[in-house]
């Protein structure tokens, strides 16, 4: 795959829970047939990549045999219809070439992968580690996973033109950012950096011959209203007319706003997993299921705003497919 | 263990590196020959505890093999003269209190052990994750790991109150804290607090009935420091007479001094492990040899004050084995 | 005024500076001339607005009466052709006040003016605060100064929904800001964000109706960039094609890079004032002159950055008039 | 002045308000009848210092008038009794030195400094700003106020040994701080650091012949605590029994504890003066009054803490009093 092969709507689902998943004593906790079934509904409604085992796919807290029957499902699923991206972060760059590895064995298609946080990495140890997995698993391609508050990493300017040496670097998962015109420049264009859902809008007027995929969480709160505005951008771009767009954009949100609570990046990054897997076990697509151990609490107002979130997409989602926005 | 068994002087030692362990395609890394030197001099010498596999240790770069392989051989070297705390620190509840059991049943004392961090923890979060490990562990002692930097945890006042409410946690390997005072009295002395080595006299002094014992990592750079350190302590409470404590203190503080980069405490927090191995590689007590990938560099000017306070705590070692300090 | 005043390139200038400012015992610092000269030059060259009194322009570290002088050389140079925002954030309320009304009647149409920082503002208490100055000061417009590292205040989302009901408060002087859209939403279109000139042709692309004015303080090593940046976007926005824009922001972005240490924003934050006089005494078009005490020095590699900085906006300025690019 | 005249207890005191100094439009708000009252008090009771205008004191929001009122009366009313520190941190050198000077020709002893923070100051400028007031004002001692959120800096180490070579840094207002005996070593025992009064107990222990002296803001709840606090160290250091001091110390740490609100330093650093005027307005042995813009509003879960601590100081000087403890 290189960064021409990154387009369209990239859906990031959970790693679905069984009953009981949130005990300690817990195993064997995936539920592969939601798996499953969750994929190819996607992949029917026409999604264009899935990227899985980020901080709310919970590869924190997955076993390594989950990870694995995570992996499987998921693979098995898409039997090559669209890329899937699975995650292979961990402590250090061994474990991660282990595990990223397998999963190219496995046959998926690359990995989003943060850099190594026990220790806050400074820019040549991240930009090693990157290279160090790229060479020892040279047929997966690579998503930066480009989480300040997980990985305690900046995500420089700078950082963006060193990645972007490395082949398999193709894609980054980014938080809202500036200055993306400036990463495609030292990144010599390279990557093709994906943005979150509602700030696709904006980017990709921005610059429409360059930033042209997008990723979505709350897609697994509804994906129809990804489909929409994927296919809405494309036609924007060939008319020039973005106001269909810009409600969508506005809508979407207006509908994710409530998820983040009053404490800010820092709160919302406390409570993430339990946040989004709960604003989707409200809105329905898809069960979530229980969040695991450790991250498996949370005061009951700081998840009043993930519900309100839920049901604001959910109704979004029916009206998208009503034609009402 | 309670409390009351946590006394004197905790060597921190390495994980021993083999030749090429810093490559990010070595396998069995562990030298467990110098593992058993290392804990056999130090129980000749008279160390009253050991910890292992913290941030040095490098916790968060071996494999999980190679943990097994250097807890092997801690646990058989020590036979039960000294209790080993292994560290069985991970990203979640499930996997550390798999490895936590794996070294219980192996015989381990204790786990050094620090909240989960890829998201940051709420105090209850971590609150509920010690007891956790606690329940599912019943006969490990747990020694709270309060690393801020590698944790993103406050160790607050009230999450002492709180942790001392779990009967295994008995002691805590703290950095340098202020109000030791009041942890002491919202934990009800139930929690054996250790100050680093550095620390000690004045901690010791200001409460000499209470705080007993220590930590050093220093002590891998030469142990005899520590000994006289912990005895003249001992002398001290005795006698009244702190100046031969004070002497011997504000040396190891001359001595430590210049391994702390300009950076301050992030920047040492960033090269940590390559720090610490490689003061011990130059002071020549133990063969700690490289660190695993992708701590594996740094910077030569980041390096330099290492070596200056590898050899100046080695002169240190020297100089308390003569009697001249 | 309103936010529908705000169009086009907003100049930051410097307080320019006598020789001998940077002493602690220096008095009457400001060049007056230089001053005048440059805001002449300024709006000889079609400026649209200038912006003064930030952080570069040393709003903490010149005196009061120091203040009182520029702000007449500006006030008294401009006459009205074009809008001068002064700058007078203090570190309460009721001095920024006081100088906001003697700006006010001094003549100068608005202030530039972040929240109070001593204790880091409250969201309410940062609401407040803009409320009070702009009830007391009916006749003075309010650039929102959000600089996060100097007011210690994260300026989220919530916050621009909040001030943007304070009808004086129309235009805010933004750093790379992500979320602009959101931004505007919130804000109901009342505030025209401006953001940095080499983030504007993205910004302006992204939504060429709304976003229509950016300030530059790299406009003080060179006008002229930016008057051509502003005409190349009005034509663009006509014609639809932005080659020339991007081709002219591309550029500015790689002048500007070496600016920035790599230490990071907190080290540029550290050193702002001095880098930033640095590379327009470096680049000639104004005498900026010394920085005030105590921020009139700085490691020589931390200035490097600057000087080249400086030298290359300079040439990249002789390009643009010399229709070399 | 020298380190050796800093001795015992030292009262930090709030700057008493009017009625109605809380609005932006108030002036002339100084109580400067309960300011003396309230000295004369201290001075009756036997206290040793007094350190005024920090954060509690309002220098962030008194105006240059109102610290010149509030100075007056201090000084007028002390007449060379007990030392008087003013505080005239600003956000320059310059404005620094001319409040400095002024309060030297008043008579005032010293000043207690912060280094300047609208730029975070790197080692360097803290270091020149601290030489260039003591060189201005060679009649004033220097207390350096080392409060990290309000001036963001480290006040590391090695600073304590630069400052310490400025011969009218004689002490230092330190809040809960770790590596006191680090910090007296490097700087040669010519900075008689005051920790704050709950710490007292642990550092005086520590090292009884260095550590003489304690600030105590709980004082203006209540000062008689204070007093038998240090007289009773004085007895402790005599005899060698501390538990009386201990005792003192651990009521002395849960009156003080509800005063901190859940979000930990940062949230306190916000809500800082108010809840401590709060608690000494419950407390009742002084008429703080209101606070000032912008500081003069807090939501009332974080004003609960403060009346719990006022009422709690308040109970605790009576059983003082009364013999009861």
């Amino acid at each position: 795959m290189t960064a021409a092969d990154v387009d369209g709507f990239w859906a990031i689902i959970p790693t679905p829970a069984k009953e009981g998943a949130d005990r300690w004593d817990a195993t064997d906790t995936v539920d592969v047939d939601e798996t499953a079934r969750a994929i190819e509904d996607l992949i029917a409604k026409g999604v264009n990549g899935i990227l899985t085992m980020g901080t709310l796919g919970e590869a924190s807290t997955l076993t390594w045999p989950e990870k694995q029957a995570f992996m499987t499902a998921a693979v098995e699923t898409a039997r090559g219809r669209v890329p899937i991206f699975v995650g292979t972060s961990t402590l250090n760059t061994r474990d991660t070439i282990e595990q990223t590895r397998w999963a190219s064995d496995l046959g998926a298609d690359g990995t989003m992968l943060g850099p190594p946080f026990w220790c806050q990495a400074s820019m040549d140890m991240a930009v090693q580690y990157f290279k160090d997995v790229a060479q020892a698993c040279p047929d997966m391609a690579i998503a930066i996973y480009a989480n300040m508050q997980a990985f305690k990493f900046a995500f420089s300017i700078p950082f963006w033109a060193r990645v972007s040496q490395i082949p398999q670097v193709i894609t980054a998962k980014l938080p809202p950012t500036p200055q993306m015109s400036a990463m495609k420049l030292v990144s010599g264009g390279r990557i093709r950096f994906m943005p979150i859902d509602n700030e696709y809008a904006s980017v990709a007027r921005s610059d429409p011959e360059f930033f042209s995929a997008f990723w979505s969480s709350s897609a697994s709160c509804g994906p129809d209203v990804c489909i929409a505005l994927r296919d809405r951008v494309i036609e924007a771009k060939k008319t020039g007319d973005w106001s269909a767009v810009t409600r969508l954009s506005d809508a979407m949100e207006l509908a994710v706003a409530p998820l983040f609570p009053a404490g800010g990046p820092p709160e919302f990054a406390t409570y993430n997993i339990i946040l989004e897997k709960h604003r989707m076990n409200v809105a329905g697509w898809i069960k979530a299921g229980p969040t695991r151990a450790p991250y498996n609490h949370a005061p009951p107002h700081i998840l009043e705003g993930a519900e309100k979130s839920g049901a604001a997409w959910a109704k979004l989602n029916k009206d998208v497919l009503a034609g009402n926005i």
